[in-house]
């Protein structure tokens, strides 16, 4: 299977990338192609150390996006619907949503947008026939990268197509530790997505780094 | 000190009621007295029976308000502004709100009222010098009530008052092996109360019961 990550050279990408390397055809995508390949022969490099297979391609966003059977948007929020407007060609396309919409101030909050959860807005633009999860929401971008450390989180996954979500729960629990945990509908993402600006205000008032979840 | 539960013969104020009289004074209060002399002899011997010591007196929730140094609302979202318009005394006292303002369609979705969340609506109702918290927002009834397993949980306690929160995170620590994180302000308090939703839609599509959550 081919997994196209749109802003894979990001923060969240980069480590995703490699995480997801070992077991998939990763197609890292980027606003600059060279920057994708600079993060793969960087990814190939760490992954090898480790023993570890690892099949990653750089490309453009775009071609990511051709390329893939499941597309994940790791890029931030405020670039989201911008980005989306440049890309196309994701018809059947299964679209995996890690995105939260939040501010800083003192804190960090849930600042949603109109339609309730940024997978709701993602939706909107996308096709019709794109089959959008979430899921990938509260792992921290330290933590992605720290390959030598197991992921022992709850991963909720939201989505209405269950095939889909199916299929994205699969990948989720090939990654490190992490456990799937079927969510519900879109309808209910943004008590996902709010779930990262609680854990980012927990670290920073309980002098924590990172902080993920469990369910239990 | 003594912790005054409103609504503490209900399905969340029975439990919390037992958990918490080993530790301190607890007075239970209820619209009817006759209810929460019923809940304090059923706790009692509860407790007894597991050879722990036990606080319980059962009182009218107003004389849980005036007799109490923290009082606890344990009361469903619906029913809170009508019960608090009917109570008095909450001047200076810490006051703990575990309330989640949710509905249950074919999935459970957090609603909040005008305020963004249940605590702000409760700050707006109580008198200006009142000490509100919230805390308990996602430790379901059941394993408050299930005395003989612990409770591995983590507990986000939000509040504007620092010393206020810190005693509602002493009494937090004291259950069991419950532990509190400062989650922030009272304006970021929307964050926590959507967790018990999300987690009730958890357990609904896992098959699971009464989920937790633990941060890590």
């Amino acid at each position: 299977m081919k997994i196209g990550i749109v802003g894979g050279t990001g923060d969240i990408g980069e480590g995703m990338a490699m995480r997801l390397s070992p077991y998939y055809d990763v197609i890292v995508g980027s606003r600059e192609q060279d920057k994708a390949e600079a993060t793969c022969t960087m990814g190939r490099e760490q992954m090898t150390k480790r023993g570890k297979p690892c099949s990653m391609k750089g490309v453009t966003n775009q071609e990511a996006v051709d390329a893939a059977d499941v597309i994940i948007l790791a890029i931030p929020f405020k670039h989201a619907a911008s980005t989306l407007a440049t890309l196309h060609g994701f018809e059947n396309k299964i679209v995996v949503s890690p995105v939260n919409p939040m501010e800083k101030t003192d804190h960090f909050i849930f600042v949603p947008p109109a339609e309730g959860s940024a997978a709701l807005m993602i939706r909107r633009i996308l096709p019709k026939d794109a089959r959008l999860c979430t899921a990938f929401n509260t792992i921290a971008a330290n933590k992605w990268k720290a390959l030598d450390e197991e992921l022992e989180y709850s991963v909720p996954v939201c989505g209405d197509d269950a095939e889909a979500k199916k299929i994205v729960m699969d990948i989720v629990n090939k990654v490190s530790r992490l456990k799937a945990f079927d969510a519900g509908p879109l309808a209910v993402s943004s008590m996902v997505e709010s779930l990262t600006p609680l854990l980012l205000n927990i670290a920073r008032y309980n002098k924590m780094r990172d902080v993920g979840i469990q369910f239990r």
